[in-house]
């Protein structure tokens, strides 16, 4: 069967959005289908079982969200110090909560991936992949702190998002910027640009 | 109807296994008087709707991790320095991890959150009020740190149980101890009590 990659690319955003609405129980074919606006079977032909479709649809999360080169440069540009640290965690909460649904979706496929072991093995790995990218640009461009402050400031933003995005009156909105840029202080003290 | 708050609890912890195994929509009273071994319709009886369901679990999650007095009092004694402070952390991650059908259960209870306005405001209530809680403790304890403190670890913590009790690969299991410890090194830098 002939596959058109931009129907394939929609079919997976429709996905996202239908699992996110609905949960993992909620995300079969015909509702992808249905989502994307296409005609019944379509999804059928473009993923070989549900199985198929949880993992292709975690891994199109990470794809939307992937920056680009010109994004990737950009954070480089400049002083290399704790200020820039913060300004990319602020970024990255700010792209990563906007895309809402595809955050909801992923941990409805967390949750899936309990009783599904490919995708578990899967998101696993795809994951992981994207803390030691995360530690690697982070050493490569002499940012300050070292592969633990990556792993702590991705393990602290990411609760931080998903309280915003599921519970958003636990950590009001408002305060959601001075929070991210305290974590930043507290988990690399000393001066920032100003010291 | 008289109600039994034994087999009320029972149902609830029911109610939770039922959570984790099949996730909010397979969340039927049908589907907790199977797990809980009682008659067809005994849940009814006690629930009057699946949103009062829902909301009943939120709150028995948080019934059965309550630390008993003694553990709190426990917790005070000897030095108030970060050693103590990663002790407790070391506890608190172990009570809730070894909890993980109520863990899962919880994030499944925040997804459902994002459809059920009535589950959300009860939901941000209950952890806005543990959060208000481990807050309270830290200060009135005199353990080193402030609010802030508290917060990033609570965030943290929370997104290391996460990814152990979802993709227990993303961080292997034989870190996760020294991976706590580094966290409150990092969030509480200085001295412990050999310093």
């Amino acid at each position: 069967m002939r596959q058109n990659p931009a129907r394939r690319a929609a079919l997976l955003d429709a996905a996202i959005e239908v699992l996110a609405r609905e949960g993992a129980r909620g995300l079969t074919f015909r509702a992808v289908d249905a989502e994307a606006a296409v005609p019944v079977g379509t999804a059928t032909n473009y993923f070989s079982s549900r199985d198929e479709l949880f993992m292709q649809v975690g891994l199109r999360f990470y794809e939307r969200l992937e920056p680009d080169a010109g994004v990737l440069a950009a954070g480089l540009a400049g002083p290399r110090d704790r200020d820039r640290v913060t300004e990319l965690m602020h970024d990255v909460v700010n792209r990563v909560s906007a895309f809402r649904s595809g955050y909801l979706a992923l941990l409805e496929l967390r949750l899936e991936s309990t009783r599904r072991p490919a995708l578990r093995e899967l998101l696993s790995e795809r994951i992981r992949a994207d803390v030691d990218a995360n530690i690697r640009y982070h050493e490569e461009a002499g940012l300050p702190g070292d592969a633990t402050t990556v792993v702590l400031l991705y393990m602290a933003l990411n609760w931080l998002i998903l309280e915003r995005l599921t519970l958003p009156d636990v950590f009001p909105e408002d305060g959601i910027h001075d929070l991210v840029t305290d974590v930043v202080e507290r988990v690399l003290p000393g001066p920032g640009r100003s010291g």
